[in-house]
């Protein structure tokens, strides 16, 4: 898969040898910054369809005079993904804190899309 | 894969029908919130694979007294991130804010394992 790749030049994992660090770890360290690479590309389009979905929440959410948030759904979510993290053995409170964070984004797309359907009306 | 689900009872997207929507719009967000509820279950699985190998990073500096943060590899990261990010049309600055933000969370780990081997030492 090169049609993700940002392009030529080093990966950010290969280019980081520096004097001084033993070679095998090293090797070592490029080899898990690789994977950390790997993940957060996938992170990253995962998100990207995240947002697609979202966007067109906020659509219909415009066209139905809906409130762009949703305290009872957002709380439904939070619990859930706190019980995926845990299964997972990631941090529940850090899963917890991303997605306040990317919620927080969305509402802010939200309440761009509703402003943009309230001048078309206006 | 009904392995990582959190247990009985109606998932986040399915239990959010309320009075005064159109069915048809109802299903239409219940559809969207299915598709937002999986992707967010794989984020979070992703980013404790993340955190597995971030751990394995934060080990291995620990061991060799590298530093636990590394901003030439941080402005790498960003930079690829945010290239990736405008590929996806996911915001490149939502991008690089929420790589600080997993960053920050690596970073508290860091310190902790190092907290961890010195206390060993001494």
């Amino acid at each position: 898969m090169t049609t993700s790749d940002p392009g030529p030049g080093p990966s950010p994992a290969a280019s980081d040898d520096r004097p001084g660090i033993d070679d095998s770890v090293q090797a070592e360290l490029n080899r898990l910054r690789g994977s950390i690479d790997n993940i957060d590309a996938a992170v990253v389009h995962m998100l990207a369809e995240r947002f697609k979905c979202t966007q067109q929440v906020g659509i219909l959410k415009a066209e139905h005079q809906l409130p762009p948030a949703d305290p009872s759904r957002e709380a439904r979510q939070i619990t859930r993904l706190r019980e995926l993290a845990e299964n997972a053995r990631l941090d529940p409170a850090f899963a917890e804190k991303l997605l306040n964070f990317i919620i927080a984004e969305v509402i802010r797309h939200h309440e761009t899309i509703a402003d943009g359907a309230r001048a078309e009306e206006g």
